[in-house]
């Protein structure tokens, strides 16, 4: 692995464990056993290092959201959706926990996530576009814009809400069980849609992936 | 009005118009021209002075979010549910600029926000309940407190989502339109569960009080 590369490794493991604020250049230099100088070499500052992995996170979730032009769209589909969308968000952690920041801080990145957001909009738009067009769910076309929307802000908040409303003071770090919670909301978004056809598979297929978190009701 | 109150209020208006991070107790003092030692007479620290302006926001939400015990909901209710949250949303506007920061800074106030996330997600379930029962929207349990939560992360997260993903760089703050997306949303969020007898005039309200907006699709 390059240098580059195992940098930008190192940052991403160091800012989901520590939160970006907290982990400094010449953190990330000591954590890979090299100088600052090596490290400077290949980023400027921290703030390239971190527009780098978001440049990577955007490829990463573009091709997530990515819809199959040869054939409909299914279930399974579905589902993989939601899967690689809250695993990218769990390895990517750090960018959601303090999103406000990383962008007031960058104004490069800020418009680069601002065309990131309509870019995926208009991919998770198609998605339910498709789920319609096979008949599994049935709406009308501002429900879409408005059940897309609904979808990216519960997605991109979910770490939020979590650490905000259900950490408690002595845990570490929130759960891979707290996470997929997440998918089971998106899950619910959804289900008002589900057409007769196809609802018990969908549901039982909810249930399997991310039935309903204890905590919720 | 008492000196106690006049600090409060002014540093509401100062939270919200320059971030509560940017401004400290003196500046509070400044602008009030009082002295600082009158101020901390009051209040200990900055943190004393919002522990004290999210009760008032605690007071003032759960407030809002009451249900009349002496006669059924009607859908004027569920039209003033809305506007009245998310009125206290833009006046405490603070708080959910930079949730996280403030919860981190101080465990007592992260207890009694954690609290009041439970509150707030019973009433909203009992709304919707309330809801179901005069036969305005039609759900199970299930959906009840799905829906719930949802509802708590859009409204909670509208102004993050506004802030990291449709305002222009040059622009100061939110405008109130941006805001009232939000309603928007959240009518959303409640359309498919809406029953035959009711869609038309819950359709119509949502149209007077917040059309789609213009960005969205």
């Amino acid at each position: 692995m390059s240098t580059k590369q195992r940098i930008l490794e190192a940052a991403l493991t160091l800012f989901n464990e520590q939160g970006e604020r907290a982990v400094t250049t010449n953190h990330i230099a000591a954590h890979l056993n090299i100088s600052p100088g090596n490290l400077y070499y290949h980023f400027k500052n921290k703030q390239a290092i971190i527009f780098e992995l978001f440049l990577a996170y955007e490829t990463r979730v573009l091709e997530y959201l990515s819809v199959p032009d040869d054939r409909p769209l299914t279930a399974a589909d579905k589902v993989n959706y939601l899967k690689d969308v809250f695993t990218g968000l769990w390895q990517y952690r750090f960018m959601h926990r303090d999103m406000e920041h990383l962008l007031n801080a960058d104004d490069a990145l800020h418009a680069r996530y601002r065309e990131f957001f309509q870019l995926c909009l208009e991919q998770v738009r198609k998605i339910y576009r498709g789920l319609r067009a096979v008949g599994m769910i049935e709406l009308n076309d501002d429900d879409v814009d408005a059940l897309a929307l609904n979808t990216w802000i519960v997605v991109t908040s979910w770490f939020s809400f979590l650490r905000c409303n259900l950490m408690e003071e002595n845990q570490q770090d929130i759960t891979l069980e707290m996470l997929w919670g997440g998918i089971y909301q998106i899950f619910a978004l959804e289900r008002p849609f589900l057409t007769d056809d196809y609802r018990a598979e969908i549901l039982r297929l909810q249930q399997q992936l991310s039935p309903k978190p204890d905590w919720l009701g």
